[in-house]
């Protein structure tokens, strides 16, 4: 038997064996037919994950439609006009600018774009003076002057990218600035009319800034502050949505209670909670460049809503520890589970509708009416589950069959049931009671976050949902 | 008194009473010099942050003063040559080439060269492929040529950049390629000698890339991938620092056992693993860049680092929950606090143990001959823990006070014991049982990087501490 298996790896032997008569065009034959399988199916694939990457967001067709209109505009521009013959080369930075200018979102397209223009006059400015100096000092100082003001000048501003503000704010205006001096301080010695070259450069960098810059604002565009906001609002309800399934799954031993066709991925929602941090940061670095727009004003306090994203942030992680227990191979035993899975049941709930409160409060921009009596639900909800757990030795006593009633008359002792049984449960309750406390930190962010941003009270005809939710909880208060 | 407090709010009304004679001047001066205070205090806290910034990686000034050089080279290397006169504008691509592409690490480095220079090349034989198609189709057809197919490139390249592969890796040299078709779009139908300016772009781009490249290499090179290499490994260390701190502090009721001077710093170090995915990934994709270097071969395997941190992060979220938990107000009853302590404790010093070794296997790059005695142990010790908890209620009855012994010869209930108390103790344990289970996934990850980056068996003369370490290992294993 090794013998025939060591035989079978020789390459190609068997098959030969099998088609003695096929020779070595038929061979060929089935490679190159091999080959463009694979190839189809490659481009299959590929051809799928683009199809993916458009209809995910259709946005973003719109905006490779828009940089195309704005950079065939901007070539047509100069393509057109004879009368710009006489610029030459100049003609090109505005082309440079639009590439390099436009961006996703009109945010960034204004940071880069206004980056773009300080920095060039400031270093143009900057050259200019420079260069006067080294002209005016005769010909041995002129290049010692040149080399070591460049040194300096992009040593210093290449140090300046370390800087947290700079890097986030203005990393692109540095580049620039760089840029502008060194090509002030060759040019300057070569051309011998900087200034009139400053002012066309300006000029065309204007023309070609101000195209993208219309065409990201009138042209759908795309908010980085509206991206940011439903980014903070999407995720609170993401991690609402984890947080409930996965207590109610635990609960329910794997049967979803809704029937969702996709419980799996919304019980994993939590994990686009874990890992938005860097993109909610880069959105609230761009969404200060942008004007008023929608419901936001100028000075729309962005960076509370990276404050509730650090907050929901710091839910999600103990949403994750709880994932992770309630997968545990451990059975607690069954009359304890059901003790426990009612108050279980309602904080998370509970929470949940505390976390979706928070979320509509957000996305609506209005002052919620009900949040009081949700927290309040809430925590009247971790009191039960508490109550629950201390009475729970007490009740494990009362549960036990009643044929020991009448041999002793005493409570059995709780040997027979290790805490090593219980433990994920008893885990799972501690870590809702967490939760429960990490939810009020998103409630002050939020609560913040409303008085910064002067959100309206909501308007007296409120929704019946809400309503009820408000009786319930008005009547569990009147119970605690 | 309520009318007096009105009268204070009027603005001045009261310091004009208590300095009569002052008049405008000297409050001028006041203000003048509260303003110069003021800046000067904001200075101080500005230079003191510059200098934190240099003073925390020093490497940067190092990289500063290498732009620099970088920058004075090139353009001096142009202002002393007449003989590049007739190149004119050209010399300009090459100060634009170091300013753009010069980044802190060789793989951004690299990778912005690579990407600039390839990009230049593919779109400058494009654009004169179309170029020369457009010239050819009439006087008419030309201008309609030349604007669909800038539009129509342009929207599928900048389309493109939202496929993650290209994203990543191509991001840059798209752009360029953009760029370059619609410069020489445009320039195509104005200098009529593209084939030699196409040819002078790119030696230019030659010189000022090679520049670079050799500058970021040979002198003082930061390595992407010793970065990701390094930062891989002190997160796991911080992670097994966090841990121990942890469990350490909460049974020992806040003392700090080794009596370091910073415990509250090592503690916290966790957060940085929570945080250290965008660094980790930007890093990784940057080093597929670099060449061999050091004990990095050619095709080291960086993506494996990212299975790693993300194995290690997976971690840190549970030991995030049980910092949360350690902070909790309840107090387990001392009895059994003390019952649990040494197996906690001896389980989290295990699991940070196999941590460290971890670290060090990562970063030493050799096979560590005690791994697997080392999980033993933590196994061991899980199972040691599972058995303190298994034996738990039945401690409790033996360690009731001897006064009720002799009154019913009855195990008296644990009802005076409520679960509650020893809710968050119960969390611990449950969750330090877990993040052992997910060292193992991280022993699993390390296990695959050793493999695929061929380590080295350890040297057959082993440190002596670790020989120890795994003595008493081997004496655990037969205890159980």
């Amino acid at each position: 038997m090794a013998k025939l298996e060591w035989r079978l790896t020789v390459p190609d032997g068997s098959s030969e064996e099998l088609v003695p008569e096929s020779g070595w065009i038929h061979r060929a034959w089935m490679g190159l037919f091999q080959l463009i399988l694979a190839l189809k199916l490659k481009f299959l694939r590929f051809s799928e994950k683009i199809w993916k990457v458009g209809v995910d967001d259709p946005r973003r067709v719109f905006h490779c439609l828009k940089v195309g209109v704005a950079l065939t505009l901007v070539s047509l521009f100069y393509y057109m006009r004879p009368l710009y013959n006489g610029v030459g080369q100049t003609a090109m930075w505005a082309v440079m600018t639009v590439v390099v200018v436009f961006e996703y979102t009109v945010g960034a397209t204004l940071s880069k774009g206004l980056n773009r223009g300080m920095a060039t006059f400031l270093a143009g400015f900057l050259g200019i003076a420079v260069h006067s100096l080294a002209t005016q000092s005769g010909e041995k100082a002129e290049p010692i002057i040149r080399g070591i003001s460049l040194f300096l000048l992009a040593s210093m501003a290449t140090f300046s990218r370390f800087i947290p503000t700079v890097k986030s704010r203005f990393d692109y205006g540095v580049s620039i600035f760089i840029l502008t001096f060194s090509l002030v301080s060759i040019s300057g010695h070569r051309v011998d009319k900087l200034v009139e070259l400053a002012h066309e450069r300006l000029a065309t960098i204007a023309i070609g800034g101000s195209i993208c810059m219309m065409i990201s604002i009138l042209i759908c565009p795309i908010w980085a502050g509206e991206d940011l906001h439903s980014l903070v609002t999407r995720n609170m309800e993401k991690l609402a949505n984890s947080l409930d399934g996965c207590v109610v799954e635990y609960f329910n031993d794997g049967r979803s209670e809704t029937g969702d066709e996709e419980p799996c991925q919304k019980l994993q929602g939590y994990k686009c909670v874990l890992n938005s941090k860097a993109t909610e940061e880069s959105l609230a670095n761009f969404a200060r460049w942008e004007p008023a727009h929608g419901h936001f004003g100028f000075r729309h306090p962005w960076k509370q809503y990276l404050k509730i994203g650090t907050a929901t942030r710091f839910c999600a992680y103990c949403v994750e520890a709880l994932n992770g227990t309630t997968n545990s191979d451990i059975k607690a035993p069954d009359f304890i589970k059901k003790h426990l899975s009612d108050a279980c049941k309602r904080l998370s709930s509970h929470s949940c509708n505390v976390l979706k409160e928070l979320a509509t409060t957000t996305k609506t921009m209005r002052k919620s009416a009900n949040i009081n009596l949700l927290v309040g639900e809430m925590n009247a909800a971790v009191e039960d589950l508490q109550n629950a757990l201390k009475s729970l030795p007490h009740q494990l006593v009362m549960l036990l069959p009643p044929s020991t009633e009448n041999e002793k008359k005493q409570p059995v002792p709780m040997a027979n049931i290790p805490l090593m049984d219980i433990l994920p449960l008893v885990t799972i309750t501690s870590l809702l009671i967490e939760i429960a406390t990490r939810i009020e930190g998103v409630v002050d962010e939020v609560d913040e976050l409303a008085g910064l941003a002067n959100f309206k009270p909501t308007d007296d005809q409120k929704p019946k949902q809400n309503q009820t939710i408000g009786q319930e909880a008005m009547e569990a208060l009147q119970q605690v």
